[in-house]
């Protein structure tokens, strides 16, 4: 459905497949309304967020419970977190039963050794994804274990010159590692917001980014949006990132910076065959690009582009067959699956 | 001319090859009287110093004219440190005049990124060593570049739990890697001089490091002699570091922590295997092993084992059929040799 001269032209929709956001950020809102609306009919849950983390059976079947409580409008998958301590109790249905490995790292904190990751990268099945948002140090550890062990990895969340020129130079000698960036991070700066956010990327490193793009597989939405807010002291809505994403990105794609095809690539094609998804059928998002609007300001919530001008909407989502959004309308019922188990193999 | 039962006998004297010194820290002194007196009949000189660098033709030559000058008793090869602009600059006749390519890292010093380190893996000549003091995640990028590239690399002058741990893994998954520790790392700790002395390691850095001594593939004496007396404000001598070694290594030989063995794989076997060096013929170290000393004071200079008690000795050292140090009696004339560019290949 994507016309080869759609970067182009002018023409007013554009025709997606359903959108994957495969760092979803909070899980009991990743499947929800918001998501579907902004075009992500897919989203796969990072299983260690802001108080929550999946690291055992009990921790998924509640995560799962949580979900499904709140009513799940697309379609989701669970990951379970590495611990220092879990890579012997993983046992082989929990690792039936989700998406992927992650491999937390938090800046700052040095508790995720190098022989955690390789004993993970020991007992973690060959056929499941290993996903890590390791940074600087931990990740060239965590990338020289993928080499060692000949194992693809997904490094999600880059943010820095240097950790993209590890990956960058990793791709160049055929390790397997793939990436994704945050949405926001494509798009804000550390210091646009007069505050030093320490969340958002440097001038400098978010240059290099875009001067890398091809490096990049996939696009996210991530915790970003989620800290933005509260190192700004702003009350960000259960919309946060999701809404802003595809008018940030097709503003871009307006502006020539990118195009819809990579757009495309980076949320649908990459993330299916990456993690293995399953095709969404009579599914699709219909955006609208090259037309201004302003982007509309969601009672008390912050956004950091609300009241500014965009070039680019979504006007209609399909799910199977079903228009669950148009216009700004939601006119759906839940009805999103639990893809966690399901594992397709796509050519690449 | 070893025993097998050399560890278990109370034997007095024993014979080694000539020792090799893989990291003598400073040029001017490393194949001087102090170091063949000490055993060592062969010393790789690091490029990168207390204010000595090797990183060109011009610095190359005035290191070796230095050495010449000083008269050069024991054999000796140099090396060149890579920095970030000179790999397109060390042109052929330098790769072949010299031993090994140093890539130095300082700590807390960023300035040589990954692609620097990948840019000189790229361009050094397979056939010859890459050494490089790297740690953390400096250690972390080198070795997946080495990874990557399908590179042997040698890892000098380690010095705490993590690194040796990522050695340690990465010799497990089959990664060309050696290493070396110093002899003080293995013998002093950072808190026994009582002022925190940062070119040593922790108790448990270096209790690490004994209990993983099969990772570690030779023993230098490098720069904690002479960083320890400076952080100390002591007055190190010209044979700081160089004649502590086979008292420190025999005296844990008496005591049971080392084998003779252990000691000539790390002072000669290993070190004549990766780093190509020529056997030196008719050469060898005569130690008396299980007596009882007490290591002398050399006047104003400061030793961490001056006037303590040690259990082995340098009782004589022959170079090519000639004795030159006896009963602590120094009898030769300068005969080193410049082996830089000297390559031999040994079986592991
Ligand atoms: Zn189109
Ligand atoms: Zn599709
Ligand atoms: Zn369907
Ligand atoms: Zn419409
Ligand atoms: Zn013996
Ligand atoms: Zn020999
Ligand atoms: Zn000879
Ligand atoms: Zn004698």
């Amino acid at each position: 459905n994507v016309s080869t001269v759609d970067a182009k032209t002018s023409h007013v929709t554009h025709i997606f497949p359903g959108l994957v956001n495969i760092a979803a950020f909070v899980p009991s809102l990743s499947a929800s309304k918001a998501a579907l609306s902004a075009g992500f009919t897919t989203s796969l849950v990072i299983p260690l967020g802001y108080g929550n983390e999946i690291c055992d059976r009990e921790t998924l079947d509640q995560a799962r419970a949580n979900i499904s409580a709140s009513s799940a409008y697309g379609n989701y998958a669970l990951s379970v977190a590495a611990s220092p301590t879990n890579s012997k109790t993983l046992e082989e249905e929990l690792q039936t039963d989700v998406k992927s490995l992650f491999i937390p790292f938090d800046q700052g904190n040095v508790a995720t050794q190098v022989s955690v990751v390789a004993a993970h990268f020991a007992s973690w099945p060959v056929d499941k994804p290993i996903v890590t948002n390791a940074k600087g140090s931990d990740l060239a550890s965590v990338l020289l274990v993928a080499s060692l062990n000949n194992r693809s990895v997904h490094i999600s969340d880059v943010q820095n010159r240097e950790d993209l020129m590890l990956i960058k130079l990793s791709k160049a000698k055929q390790l397997k590692v793939t990436c994704d960036v945050s949405v926001y991070t494509l798009f804000f700066t550390r210091d646009q917001f007069g505050a030093g956010v320490k969340a958002l990327p440097t001038a400098d490193d978010q240059a290099f980014i875009w001067q890398n793009l091809e490096v990049i597989d996939a696009f996210t939405v991530n915790g970003p949006p989620f800290y933005v807010s509260v190192e700004l002291g702003e009350k960000g809505s259960p919309w946060s990132g999701v809404e802003e994403s595809l008018p940030l990105l097709l503003t871009a794609v307006a502006e020539g910076r990118l195009t819809l095809r990579d757009v495309q690539e980076r949320l649908h094609d990459n993330p299916i065959r990456i993690f293995g998804l399953p095709e969404q059928a009579h599914t699709q998002v219909e955006v609208v690009v090259n037309r201004s609007s302003i982007f509309p300001k969601r009672g008390k919530y912050w956004s950091p582009i609300c009241s500014k001008p965009v070039k680019g909407a979504v006007h209609r989502v399909v799910l199977h067959g079903q228009t669950v959004f148009l216009d700004g309308a939601f006119i759906a019922v839940p009805n999103g699956k639990d893809i966690s188990a399901a594992a397709v193999s796509h050519a690449p």
